[in-house]
């Protein structure tokens, strides 16, 4: 089956936003072994809309459109599509009823306009939006069949349920192989380094491996092609002991979507809380905790303390500490996560001090230098971090993704690669020159 | 002049990487005036190439092709268009010599395929590539004279320089009119109202004006064309009047990136503090201030409070407020925001309490629930934020942008509008059915 892409948007020739949307449906197809030969933007434009659509009809088997179904007149696919593909549309009184709805319970009325949204194709089928006012739609053209067109709205937010729960599975049913993927998560270990323990992994035909590089952890993708699921994800499941065998414990989840998730998962299991006390990452940890539902069930207290008084009166760090080593060192860190577990009465605390830029920096104490540390009862781990030339955005990122490890080997008993160990009372005394450094 | 935008490679085909080339070609091309009407991709293969080429041309003054230019024999951007574009191509000694040096510099000899990237344009130009082998070039149709096609290598680290030196200044002596750009964010008020407020002012020639909405705010974007840079801008300054006109103090910022960025830079203006206290939002908050640089004069301090044992021990909620009225309530908004503001120190203090979703829903209280308070020296401000059937992103995104957009009120003693008022020590008693609510 031979597929292309079609967004329609002004905004994307304008180059306000990035096309994500295309990059998403073309690594979804090719997944299911569906190859992608064009990806087109064309603008709000009814005659080059309708151009579009009858090029992509004539050369293709399968186009796949993201982007205007909203309810403005700029909005043309659909209306469009239904054209080219002989399939009138009708008002659809159940869709309306929902798009209602979605208002009402915003304590609003529905604006006329989103009626368009309610019109369905008569012979094709809607796929239902979870997640915005825009149903999506497939159509068979009436006048070549076996040639579809998938409609999906544009935000990314609302797409991408919409391919995988509605529109993928009718295209995995369509084809005679079936494709399964494995996602490991690796972190610890960079991305040349990682290429270097595992490259003739990468080289395999089937299954395949593939590596993406994301800022302080790698994904590897491991994609079997076999006559049944079964068979495709057995082949998955062996092939990722190789990479278990060089990695380690280095790779720290399959098919989950962060490492937060898995340390909310793995403290929950485990009946273990964690309370934070975060200077520059600036509650970027404590968010990406809590982003994961049911963190509230081990997430104790999360304090953003800037100044030195309030990580003085808040969380106990001591005045001859911030006076002796400043407050980017390894001992206000420890002082930081040992007073915010105390404070919250957690199992687990984590603290972290840094200089995140672009100022503040030092020569001594550049930008991008971090400390985090993380306590259980009788031990606190330190390690020094260094996120060299890079945007605060990133030295954050990596901060907290080095402390959720953290917290992630105190809860599995693992060893700290990288930190110093210091006992429950004793400073965290660690000289810059000596102290190890995990780079970003 | 009518421009399209094409990128040749498989890897974007099997969405291996984003197209950032053509969003950064789009934009700088609709600074200079062009309208870009198409974007397009194709793979390394002769005849899709082939024909994109032709069909481009035909429709198109201006091609701009991205990648296609290495030297492995997929490389075939330049062949197709010198064919398409009746111009031949030679060995260019000068290039070969430039070639050759750059990987004698590297230690290593030319591969002899790497001479294929030599070839230029007999009546065409090249343009010198600084940060790679690949150089870049400009053809002129020969057949259709006033017909253009530049191509550039596909690493944006090549394509940008050479683009921004060697075509850029080019295109810019052909035009005769420039662009300019102002863009207004604004808050509080959603895409289809503000569509009904300012909907004719949206169907302009020049300057135009486009909306585009994101999670809790809309940006408005307008756009002049006229002979020089401080015409156009003075056009979009004029244009935006009307505008302010009809949205009021709605409008929070023109040409800024972020409320949080707005609101960072207004209390540092006025020498303000403020400190939060969240739970359902779980830190996003205190993350989206410090996420600016230099928040570090304005935040003083922000806590992330789950656990009503938590909210007591740190904030000094009350536990007959938790008994009485629940830990979603505006009583506690109110006590939170107090009780933080006085740990602190600060001028303002923030409460935000609420159900993210997805559990933990009733119906008297529904996941998607928030209420937000801000507190200045002798007034606590409430608002009840209901964002109905969205993820728990989009409830976080929400809540925090509506607390945000209450210190900046606070900070510029604007009216609360939604919100209701209660004196310092007053609680903060809102029955649900009386208060009023503002849709996320």
């Amino acid at each position: 089956m031979e597929a292309e892409i079609i967004a329609v948007g002004t905004e994307l020739l304008l180059g306000d936003i990035l096309n994500t949307n295309a990059r998403f449906l073309s690594r979804e197809l090719a997944g299911l072994g569906i190859s992608v030969h064009f990806q087109t933007v064309v603008g709000d434009n009814p005659g080059r809309l309708e151009s579009v659509v009858q090029m992509a009809r004539a050369r293709s088997d399968l186009l796949v459109f993201s982007g205007g179904l909203g309810p403005t007149k700029d909005d043309l696919t659909k209306e469009t599509v239904a054209r080219a593909f002989g399939d009138p549309l009708r008002l659809d009184a159940e869709e309306l009823e929902k798009i209602r709805a979605f208002f009402t319970a915003a304590g609003r009325t529905m604006p006329e306009n989103n009626r368009k949204q309610a019109m369905t194709p008569v012979y094709g089928r809607k796929i239902p939006n979870e997640n915005g006012t825009a149903p999506g739609m497939i159509f068979e053209d009436r006048l070549s069949p076996g040639k579809y067109a998938v409609l999906l709205p544009g935000p990314p937010k609302e797409l991408q349920p919409m391919f995988l729960n509605g529109v993928k599975p009718w295209l995995a049913a369509m084809s005679d192989s079936v494709l399964h993927s494995l996602t490991l998560r690796v972190t610890g270990i960079g991305e040349s380094h990682l290429e270097s323990k595992v490259g003739p992994l990468l080289q395999n035909a089937n299954p395949t491996a593939a590596v993406y590089a994301k800022t302080s952890e790698v994904i590897l993708r491991i994609t079997a092609k076999a006559e049944d699921e079964a068979a495709a994800e057995r082949m998955c499941q062996e092939y990722a002991q190789h990479f278990y065998k060089a990695l380690g414990d280095c790779v720290y989840a399959v098919d989950k979507d962060s490492l937060e998730q898995v340390v909310v998962e793995t403290l929950a299991a485990h009946g273990l809380t964690v309370a934070t006390a975060e200077s520059c990452t600036g509650g970027l940890l404590s968010q990406r905790i809590t982003s994961v539902p049911g963190a509230s069930e081990v997430f104790a207290y999360g304090a953003c303390t800037y100044a030195n008084g309030i990580k003085q009166k808040m969380l106990g760090v001591k005045a001859e500490t911030l006076a002796q080593y400043g407050a980017v060192s390894p001992e206000t860190a420890a002082e930081m996560a040992r007073g915010v577990r105390a404070a919250a009465g957690a199992d687990f605390g984590v603290g972290i001090t840094g200089i995140a830029g672009p100022g503040g920096g030092t020569p001594e104490k550049p930008v991008g230098l971090v400390y985090a540390a993380a306590c259980s009862g009788d031990i606190t781990y330190v390690q020094r971090l260094v996120v060299p030339g890079r945007t605060r955005e990133v030295v954050r990122i990596s901060a907290t993704q080095r402390a959720l490890e953290m917290v992630r080997r105190l809860a599995l008993k693992l060893p700290q690669p990288g930190c110093a160990a210091f006992a429950a009372e004793q400073p965290a005394h660690m000289p810059a020159e000596q102290a190890p450094a995990h780079n970003g």
